[in-house]
């Protein structure tokens, strides 16, 4: 029987602003990554969104980026693997400490934006999120692209690793997301969405390098929480995997 | 016999600023709090800091402080409690990721600056550090100033608690500190600093209240590190202590 | 014949957080004031709304505030009046910036949140916003609670000043504003607030003192941008003026 | 006669951190480019330093960097070319309005670390820096790497543009400076680094290209403020260029 897990980025709210649909998506996923205060959230937002995963029996793990509120750690930035590692020990602990006072457990991490798209393609950044991960706690898993340098170099330091899959992206033929930058990079019809979530949950993300092709397993599925649709696609994606006979259950 | 802890706020530079003589005052502290990153320090120093405890087995504790790296944290910021709350569970869970990375144990918690100085006449606050503390780990040593609401708060909330002295500060008839303000609140001349690390060591703060005379014992000394004699005041009172026959030894 | 000029605290958007409803309150208004980076706002905003300003005719003014983006600027800080000063100046330059690159004349500056409401009260606050706006420049209108410190500071130094009022919140009988504590500080039954619109544009602020009573002219009326009903509201002030003969024109 | 403008970076304190030597290189610098608040300086700091610069009639230009203090500006950011320009407006503005209010004139803008390297060789932000520098004010001088890509976009929109060269920077043979990562990358005898502002400022930079030899005429010469011997070297290129008949004039 095939299990998969649904994810989602919660916890991006900041001062006033309010961003995401945070309480809407519980019921559709079995895990979700907090931001830790860098490239968005904040302590309270922090503390507020482990109880709303606590209270719903979501699985918790840390979301740690780039230190760009501005850039919503989404824009490169060139730091040393030394500063990466630091920095990402840092936001895992501080969201450590709000599981700790919520007694829930801290189960894994999930770098975002451009740290999670740079480290899926550079092994440096990638070994440096590793250690950082490895370093606070060898049972986390870290949550990478599905066949990228960050899963790769978790494996390799003996991290327990998940490949993560999108339901509502575009994949280029090497197994790579589309840039967001493309008009395309998204897939909004719910039905279409879910209809890749089951593609993805029991196939894996197709490769295609010269006339070679291949399948890479996906142990988690990824719902954007920051679109109009983003309830009915998540209940969409929940469905068709639950009908088609998946088992949901958290990494 | 007469045992007490001296302790020194440590890890407050950040980026390519560099603050304080951390190394130069190792050999004459038996703890230390390392800044977490909102009134100083960053991850890279953080991480640096707690080695350096580690190599010279000085005892590691959190000094967290308001976001405001402009005011060095001495500026009040008028913060809802449960703000404080949060923000200073964050901060100890940072702290806490580089302990746990160097196999260190974090031992206490000592709010810094404004923060420190607030909680020492406001009950409000002093609460909400103290849940923070508490959330985290009922082990932790709460550390304020010696006789103050902060101290207070602690241990009616079951935490162990250490009231703190300043040998370079002057103290007012009612036992707090002389503003900074003031001309003559540092005591600069590490000679009459020895005397007075001695005198809070042994007999602890004089505290007057209209005829009413009593001592507040003094668990642990606070060496500044960021004056132009720190070393020399550091050794004066380490010595001074040391041949006085009180044992030094962390909380 | 009376003349009011009706403004809004505008841009105040952070990265990809949206805050406030700019575009639907613009045909109510005659002039705003932009947020300035520090409480909200960045420099992306910042230029988006001056131009949207351009484009509709509305005066533009500085909004400076706090350095305080979690706290939206609304949390006191005891900053020092030099730094304050400073503080200010700096703000005012950087909006001028944008008004210069499009051609916009910067009118008036009113400062945001915390830093109003303290400068409404302390003389020595009110003194280092005046001596920053009069620095920038003489022909700046400053805009202050009617009858504060602020508009007293700014009198006295011979800078233009207006006295704003509020339709949407609760006076106090000495004519100050109801805590935004108090559960009934907004008004915010439309008709309620043009009718309290209607009164301060021709009568001015109550305020009484003992048995003393007298009004204090109004210059300038503050529509609120960030609750539900912001456009039924600016529409609704707006109409009650234009209907009872109020000449609406900017400072 | 050969005339030739010595330049420094200033004003990169922050807060209670002091970095450089400001006043101790006044009497050997024309011009100064003065932190932002970006990647270093703050409201006081910038304040302070304009009326420094003033006190001893030296020319004040902005510095403007990446918004990363703890990077110091020296890490790339992956910004879209219209932020850039916004990032770039505001922080001339925030400067201009220091100058204003200490009636001391702009006179030009040299963007600061990553930004200046990026925009050496990236024509689309070398294009977004001087569209922000031309549209707060025809009459600034851009200072540019002499040879670099800012300095064409520069030339190309009509903007008075000054190229510079760097004593205490070794340089490759096409002109470019040598990486910072390189151990050979700083010319730290002053003796060294006089005789190397003697040819840039009557030879210029050389360049090879293939057995293509040119020199690249040379405005101003960036002496650095922050290293050890800075007095001594500031001193030995002042007079260097002194007793050669150099004539030392602001651009």
């Amino acid at each position: 029987m095939t299990t998969i897990d649904i994810n989602a980025d919660l916890g991006e709210s900041f001062g006033v602003y309010s961003l995401g649909k945070d309480p809407v998506l519980m019921p559709y996923i079995t895990s979700c990554n907090i931001a830790c205060g860098f490239h968005a959230g904040d302590p309270h937002v922090m503390s507020t969104t482990v109880r709303l995963a606590k209270k719903h029996n979501v699985q918790v793990g840390a979301h740690p980026g780039y230190p760009d509120l501005q850039g919503f750690g989404r824009r490169r930035m060139d730091m040393a693997p030394e500063d990466i590692e630091t920095m990402v020990l840092y936001q895992i602990g501080a969201l450590a400490a709000f599981c700790r006072a919520e007694q829930v457990e801290l189960s894994h991490v999930k770098p975002h934006g451009a740290l999670y798209n740079q480290a899926a393609k550079d092994p440096r950044l990638a070994i440096a999120i590793t250690r950082a991960v490895a370093r606070f706690s060898k049972s986390l898993v870290l949550v990478g692209l599905a066949g990228s340098a960050l899963v790769e170099a978790g494996k390799e330091s003996g991290l327990r690793v998940a490949g993560e899959g999108f339901p509502e992206r575009t994949y280029e033929p090497d197994g790579s997301l589309r840039s967001r930058q493309s008009p395309d990079s998204l897939i909004e019809d719910p039905v279409a969405a879910a209809a890749q979530a089951l593609e993805l949950a029991k196939e894996g993300v197709a490769i295609r390098s010269g006339d070679q092709f291949q399948r890479l397993a996906v142990d988690t599925l990824c719902i954007h929480g920051d679109s109009p649709h983003a309830e009915a696609t998540a209940a969409a994606v929940y469905r068709a995997l639950e009908e088609a006979g998946v088992e949901l259950r958290a990494l």
